[in-house]
């Protein structure tokens, strides 16, 4: 299916060609969303920055988040939710419970996007918790707990909104200029929250009974693996490091072969280095050198200096504890025998945030309830529900991305995917309330 | 010996200290400059475009180029030669031969330095070639052939002077920016040349008898080997590639390892591969990738392109097309591995300039005549030379580097050094001269 089967499969028939279980033994009939509408949403959202690549830039703060975020807003409260906006400037569309007074479940994204981003990264987990509020509301079904959809400011500039729910955002970050060349307090202001009160949006622990996320993956395993949803295990600890390489800049021409100190001869073991001992040991931890400069960069010229960047994320911080310290005595052993000298410096660190054992129950029971298949995976990428693990259980689900694409105009799921998605969101939130 | 022994040196025992021979069979008595004078020449001469760091910044079509040349005619003049500048700039300080019809022996080398260069790459070999003319006038050594003294202009923005002579600097060349900021154009007309009448200083195969040009070596062989002087056996052709190596950009938190298409790190392996490659074979090739460049560039992103320079250098142009051919199929290997392509594109390419034999010897004679320990090697840097080989015997002396260091305020040459090297120059064109 391509996207000129959007119209048709949004139009309809979504049920009966997604095969609703009929064999299986479940606690109760699946409810399910309006798929069009969603659909619809997600085409009307995607004109706020809408670039000519087919793509959005939407980042925090610009004009375009400015009326995106109003749209959403007017989608929470056609949904039933009482919407408001908070210190931080998140979007919380609240409905009630039948105990109140229990902490909220929680559950939604953000429709904030990289430049020259896609349209289905944060704006399908978004919307789709809004197509889940307002089937309850039209199904007149109400939970027992309080419900908040919410949109988080500013995910991709650093989890913004959602660090400030964890406390994690601190005062001397609202100076950081974000994508959209305003600072962190300017957006904060312009979107319409008060960032001299920051305090006030603080979640204690227990305050959240538990949060939920749909995504897109981002990646290529579940579409590899042909699998409808993704069962998040947790959100990868992520380190960076500024890594220097120091030989000595020398005539390409008269400098003999074996008396070069060639910081980029070494660098290019080092980038083969981290390749091999990352791929060494099994499991899912990925390591990276991305960003590369070497001085002075002249094709004559014996490399001097070389500037590049590690990345190493895992689940398991003492997994990515440990192939760093194997990388470090490579990287010794390579300047060793190559007359150059590694420099690492820590640039960025994030914890790793293991997903709630109930609260991917709630997400496996709602998609076998639905008949979709599943699978465990852990999330590569940075999510607002890292956040929220500081405080509250979390879980998360994905939806296959195509090709695995994202952070791109190519970024595409599947409208079929996408429906699917917000089922299993819908389905979640009821197993998890009535847990 | 350090720079503080410099003044002490240059003022007197040279002859003594430098061990001239005494039980040697030689054709006749060499003569010897006067180093002390020729080394103040060379410390006056660093003052026009001196920085602070002790080096120069003298790059062609400066202010200091244009008073260092001013510096160096009047030397010229007060050796005794006719100075003109030729159309293209270089200037010639011409000495009447006793068979002033013979084609002259020219000998020679540059002053323009790189931009924070040193104060010894071409200034060595110019200030000694004018020091033994100077020599020469006042022993009253008249030689057969008419001499020669040439100071070329902007060797290290391309051999432009030389090029003229050899007949491959094009017109359209003239639109060339170098380091200056000027064009090519520009240049030659502050510098008191006609870039109308650039076919006036061409010559053909038989206007000149030979050419000799004494330099530093710019490499550390001789210092590491403990030889006075280096023949040259040719100077060494360069190809320049550009290399694009094109992948997938993809996230890197969530594109497992074994989906990468990482276009860096297959440029890592090539890197690794040029060196492999280029140290597999026995002699003195060189091959060096000096300047990479990733896209996107950031840490947290698997990189879709690199563009990378190779250089290969090597006296037989049929081994550095073996050694390309050996490093584009090695490439392509490494492509298919890892989901990636290369291109390669030409860029630039230079010839080898073989030494001539009867120079060769030239030097050789002169240099057993004083006593000098000699090594044969090629000239891995470029030089005006290999220019003036499309059209005349040449051959060329180094004296050492101290470690291996140029283009650089490093450079230095120890005195004594120099000394030697003016005096094998001098005794070199008398050889020639009567040979």
């Amino acid at each position: 299916m391509d996207r000129r089967d959007f119209a048709r499969l949004a139009a309809g028939g979504l049920t009966a060609s997604l095969g609703l279980p009929s064999l299986r033994r479940i606690a109760r009939d699946p409810v399910t969303v309006t798929g069009d509408r969603l659909l619809g949403h997600l085409r009307a959202l995607a004109q706020y920055g809408s670039n000519s690549n087919g793509g959005v830039s939407r980042v925090a703060y610009s004009e375009a988040d400015v009326q995106g975020r109003a749209y959403v807003s007017q989608l929470m409260r056609e949904a039933g939710l009482e919407v408001q906006v908070d210190s931080v400037a998140n979007i919380i569309g609240r409905r009630p419970g039948r105990e109140d007074q229990l902490p909220p479940i929680m559950f939604g994204s953000h429709i904030d996007s990289v430049p020259d981003g896609g349209n289905y990264d944060g704006t399908v987990g978004s919307l789709a918790a809004i197509e889940a509020a307002r089937t309850l509301r039209e199904r007149n079904i109400r939970t027992r707990h309080p419900l908040e959809v919410v949109v988080f400011q500013n995910e991709e500039g650093g989890l913004v909104g959602s660090r400030a729910l964890s406390g994690e955002l601190l005062a001397d970050h609202l100076t950081r200029v974000s994508s959209s060349g305003k600072t962190l307090r300017d957006g904060i202001v312009l979107l319409g929250g008060d960032p001299t009160a920051l305090r006030k949006v603080e979640r204690a622990r227990g305050d959240v009974s538990g949060y939920l996320e749909l995504h897109i993956e981002q990646g290529g395993v579940l579409e590899r693996e042909q699998r409808h949803i993704g069962i998040v295990t947790g959100i990868v600890g992520i380190g960076w490091w500024d890594v220097t390489v120091t030989g000595f800049s020398n005539h390409a021409g008269t400098t003999p072969m074996d008396q070069r100190q060639d910081s980029l001869l070494a660098a290019a073991r080092f980038i083969e280095a981290v390749n091999r001992i990352v791929t060494s040991v099994p499991g899912r931890q990925v390591g990276t050198v991305g960003r590369i400069e070497a001085k002075p960069g002249a094709p004559n010229v014996i490399a001097g200096e070389v500037r590049l960047s590690l990345e190493l994320r895992d689940l398991d911080a003492a997994k990515t504890a440990m192939l760093f310290e194997r990388i470090r005595r490579e990287a010794e052993t390579i300047g060793e025998s190559s007359g150059t000298a590694f420099a690492f410096t820590p640039s960025f660190q994030s914890l790793p945030a293991p997903a709630d054992e109930k609260v991917r129950g709630a997400i496996s029971r709602a998609s076998e309830s639905l008949g979709l298949t599943t699978m465990e995976m852990p999330s590569g990428a940075g999510h607002d529900a890292q956040s929220v693990a500081r405080f509250a259980p979390i879980g998360m689900l994905f939806i296959p991305s195509v090709g695995g694409i994202s952070h791109s105009p190519k970024e595409f799921s599947r409208p079929e995917d996408v429906v699917r998605g917000a089922n299993v969101l819908l389905n979640a939130v009821l197993t998890l309330d009535s847990a």
